[in-house]
């Protein structure tokens, strides 16, 4: 990863091969768009067949061009390309926007083309955009770089945007455009063939000017040095993304509890593991951009709410509550104070109604009282612009007390924007973050919040237990590996489990009759008895298992009807018959790209019908283990419920750091799954497991 | 209820009592309103100290008004308003707006002035806006009446909005404005001394040119009233409304400010069984109605999606299967044509991706082809305006698609409005409904489909059950009454039931240790035996209920010691003890102006920990019955999971209605719990229970 993409940001002169003169064309409209926008360095249009393009010389040959180019565009056909780019290698660009589509994603032809430009691009050490791609904007008055085919001409601003997707960058532009909120830099990378998404989200990162990052992918190159780049971003600035292909989540997982996880809960993990905050609205996530880009995180998620008018105040107490903020109610100094200041229908309580007639002075009190109050910690403010108030003067004491907090304030500012130009302008330029409605600017102030919550997180930390047999599984999966088995024999899971040193129910294996009653008495009745074979994947539907075995004469009994249905060939598990405790889950499963995800959850009609199971990505540290312990709604019932006991949360969190540990010491472990594991008591033991390679 | 509203809403000449010259006062604004927004008839300001108000001549009283006057303003101060409201029963006025504040709201003086006027009103015949409310508007442009201080000057269109809040009423029609779309009729009623929300949207719902009403209420005065008609109006066009008060601090928040009973829960219960489309968001809502008022109802929820843009439509059918909605293959003759007219990148499927560069030709048979598919019941558009496209006949050919079929088409339009002026309008006069994101367009089309939901939902029956006996429980509540006993006995709860045939555990109560010992041999051991106290209310905590009793001895015994514990007058209820089930709850719950709330759910941790409860209002029909068994989510249980029977549906939905009319027939029972039932093979049974009077 190379971050110093600066020759692409911030270039002093730009080059388009393939401009043309034809207005409906992207090697015209990006002319327009430079021009425009007024690009602070020269532009060339590169084009043989016309002398002149938007009142530009047009030069038959990137080569022609008299001047140093940093950055080109290539918007010709595909074939072209690798020419083109070989051309600018020979002229010292330094990097390259390749709009034209029709590469990779086109198949084995177009992956040769890009292959080919790719090789000519790392000989000159040209770093390229796209293909298939929008390009950048950079909105600093001292660049001006529109080197992008969209249409939205940001003001410069403190939020950038990085956009796998052009259509979803482009409505991301323009939200922030019809918002009034300036933006800092665009880009949107296409196919991604060099420049990836990790590395200008890293650029954007060391921007100083950019106060928050917004980020769409549908896929991620290499999560893992993703998920690094991004955790140190994310703790000095917001990062913000929208979880795209959330729906196949449900979906997968009631499959079988983790078996078939697609590549959509990887990202919304993956976005968790590296402190994003997610987004299901491309709304909201502007809305919060807006808020974090322009106001300060809160320490905590008590929310003070002055009012001009009632039912919207309703409507934001629901939203606030339901985001899980708290309204704590004023103290009684304050109370005191208010009664004194605001208008006799006022209603002094939180939520603060000072009435629609309430002018500047009345909300200058309002602001400065509740913003002093130390159990606010967040200002919610609800401002209607009646006809009979001075509503300019009102918006510069919302203005000032801002400037004067460290608090953060958020307002639903609700108005004719065009009518009240004077008081709009007012609260844009104090950076009030302004909503239309009750709800958007209470979930803005949530994501406030939710910020806050991530960068004060504890970390935790993975532990390396010292205490495993790392050889010990090694040979088992080599040994598999040799026989060419990807399902382990129920001996090979236990004693897997027992070198990573997870609680197991005793058991034996043994290989006939006598076998199996010798095991079952060394174990205790009563005693289960399983069919071990690698070729009895459901063994339960086979009639391979039976529980709750009494004594040495039902011992015998049973392996040999398993002898006659199963086959002679069968080697049996035998196990202590434990009594039912409650019912645990704990899985993993390998990602491509991302590793391991593990998963928690309480077993049967809990997972199977109510889908109440928590993921992480491994390795899992302590604070996550937790977290996902906490996070399944059954949580109370684990917690102790109604004066039970609940389970060992501590032996809990050990088993999922110990598999963790177990997928990550041995990534070819495809699958594992401890299903069910039964906590009784103080004791948590697996009772069925399985492995797969 | 008197839904004859013309002189309010198709007023001939207005006046205001109380007009005024100064620019920054209510008295002035709606002059200035009444003039700006061109009234059609004349405007009289009344006001006896000035001569002229905004160039036109002003009288000292109403009764100087030269021509007939329908409907006249008042916004005087409270004390001067009952004599002007007799002034303007002798004008003969038909309808008064009182704007004006510090009636009801402000305590007992002020409630003493509000009837006041109303009594002279009734005496007249004149019919009541307010007071503390801004009044109405209609855009009808034969009328063009703003009678009303707000800022929003709606143009001509189809959305009525009646709303309690002024302030939400505002904002609502700020955003439909916003988004350039037309509004018919608005209200805003605040205290609703006379003319009620349930008037105004019969009104509305009688209004040709509405075709689709917005609604927002806190609290509802007659929720009986208001459920049967808004159910005959939600059968012709669609009602949509906020929850209001969903969150208990919400609910807090708006019982102080409109000083009524707000029913968070019934809010909610109400709208459901009055057929009324509920949202949580102001903005969704508002979306959904411009759906709802230019589009016709899909008759199925399965959406065929175009789009010009990729990411865009990952988040749309995130968000169209997020809400329930399904996004069936394209057919193979579908695709066969597509395949002949689509550009070479475009991806032939459903979603049917024609690519940024596809021009009006590729839309026109991408509409044409999707319309017609017959597994599609609507059309999704992503339309974003490419630079390079003729996006004005994109527009014309989407226009006309949706003028010539008779599924809806609702879209994503991202664009810059400005710069794409002339696509916008022609969207608009195309009455395509447009929406800045792909969630909002896909949660409107949704909200297409839940209206066709309710319009085509069963309604069912409430069963008047005849083999009641309602003498034996009046009997029993008149003596529990007489005793001015609020808890009744075991034995008093087991015959209410059984008089209403609900099953319940064969039982027997005895008042000594004989008699429990008869009374389980007459049942058959193993029994329960529970102290029927009336003193004792949590039973099981004073030691006052033993299961499981096998014999004679193990009675007698349980019977003495809770003689010795709970002392010699109490009673005993004996009952059969049964296997214990799949556990059910079933209650009811008196609500001030609703009724009874009927509930239902799973028992133990699934009400306790998970929440997993459904309501109703009674009377429960047999539908009404099915969805809730059907809407909690652990209905897989009671539908049958894994093989296993799951419980009698068909004598659930009995049990539920039987309760339903006992409570229905015995207003005075405030409570009643049925808490568990067990269900067993196929039968059900209640096995604790009580009622609270």
């Amino acid at each position: 990863m190379n971050d110093n993409l600066d020759s692409l940001f911030r270039p002093k002169a730009v080059a388009l091969i393939g401009a043309s003169a034809k207005e409906l064309s992207i090697g015209n409209v990006i002319i327009k768009n430079l021009l425009h926008y007024q690009f602070r360095g020269p532009v060339y249009p590169v084009n043989p067949k016309v002398d002149e393009i938007r009142g530009l010389k047009a030069y038959p040959s990137i080569l022609d061009v008299p001047g140093h180019v940093d950055l080109a565009h290539i918007v010709i056909p595909p074939p072209f390309v690798p020419e083109e780019v070989e051309n600018c290698g020979k002229k010292g660009v330094r990097a390259i926007i390749i709009n034209t589509a029709g590469f990779k994603e086109m198949g084995a032809e177009g992956e040769a083309l890009e292959n080919d430009f790719l090789a000519r691009a790392r000989k000159y050490g040209i770093r390229i955009v796209g293909p298939n791609c929008q390009g950048i904007i950079n909105s600093d008055p001292g660049i001006n770089a529109y080197c992008n085919f969209t249409f939205t001409y940001p003001e410069p601003g403190h939020i950038s945007v990085v956009a796998q997707s052009g259509g979803v960058g482009a409505v991301i532009m323009q939200a922030f455009y019809d918002m009034g909120i300036g933006q800092r830099m665009y880009a949107s990378n296409g196919n991604g063939s060099d420049v990836s998404i990790t590395e200008i989200l890293s650029y954007f990162g060391k921007d100083e000017e950019t106060r928050a990052i917004v980020l769409y992918a549908e896929s991620l190159d290499n999560p893992h040095e993703f998920i690094s780049v991004a955790k140190q971003v994310t703790a000095r600035k917001p990062v913000l993304a929208i979880t795209a292909g959330r729906t196949e989540k449900g979906a997968e997982a009631s499959r079988s509890h983790i078996g078939g996880l697609a590549g959509n809960i990887s990202l919304d993990l993956i976005y968790k593991k590296a402190g994003i905050l997610t987004f299901n609205s491309q709304e909201d996530l502007c809305h919060a951009a807006v808020a974090l880009s322009s106001q300060p995180v809160p320490t905590g998620n008590k929310v003070g709410i002055i009012t001009n008018t009632g039912g919207p105040s309703v409507i934001a107490i629901d939203e606030l509550v339901s985001c899980g903020l708290e309204i704590p109610p004023l103290s009684e100094e304050a109370a005191q104070i208010l009664k004194g200041t605001m208008l006799e229908s006022a209603s002094i309580r939180n939520p603060l109604d000072v009435v629609a007639t309430a002018g500047p002075a009345h909300f200058k009190s309002a602001l400065e009282v509740m913003v002093n109050e130390p159990q606010f910690d967040s200002i919610y403010l609800n401002f209607v612009t009646p006809p009979f108030v001075d509503c300019e003067n009102v918006a510069r004491e919302i203005a000032a007390a801002s400037k004067n907090t460290k608090k953060p304030i958020v307002c639903n500012y609700m108005t004719d924007k065009q009518k009240w130009g004077g008081t709009t302008k007012i609260l844009k330029d104090g950076e009030i973050p302004c909503f239309d409605f009750a709800e958007t600017a209470a979930r803005a102030l949530h994501s406030l919040v939710r910020y806050n919550n991530i960068r004060s997180a504890k970390q935790g930390s993975v532990k390396k237990f010292t205490d495993v047999n790392p050889d010990a599984v090694r040979s088992i999966l080599d040994n598999a590996r040799s026989q060419e088995r990807e399902i382990l024999t129920a001996k090979e899971v236990y004693n897997i489990l027992e070198a990573y040193r997870v609680p197991v129910a005793p058991w034996r294996v043994a290989n006939d009759v006598n076998g199996v009653v010798t095991s079952a008495g060394e174990l205790g009745y009563p005693v289960v008895i399983k069919a071990d074979s690698e070729t009895i994947i459901h063994k339960s539907d086979a009639g391979g298992v039976v529980m709750n075995i009494r004594d040495a004469k039902e011992a015998s009994a049973v392996a040999e009807a398993m002898i006659r249905n199963l086959g002679s060939g069968i080697n049996f598990l035998v196990q202590k018959f434990l009594p039912k405790g409650m019912e645990l889950i704990i899985g993993a499963k390998a990602v491509e790209g991302v590793g391991h995800i593990i998963m928690f959850g309480l077993g049967g009609i809990f997972v199977e019908v109510l889908k109440d199971i928590a993921f992480t990505i491994s390795p899992v540290s302590d604070e996550e283990a937790i977290e996902m312990i906490g996070a399944i709604k059954a949580a109370p019932l684990i917690h102790g419920y109604r004066g039970e006991k609940g389970i060992n949360k501590e032996k809990t969190v050990e088993i999922i750091r110990r598999i963790s540990m177990l997928c990550n010491d041995f990534p070819r472990i495809k699958e594992t799954d401890l299903n069910p594991l039964f906590a009784t008591g103080d004791e948590i033991c697996v009772v069925d497991a399985r492995i797969i390679l």
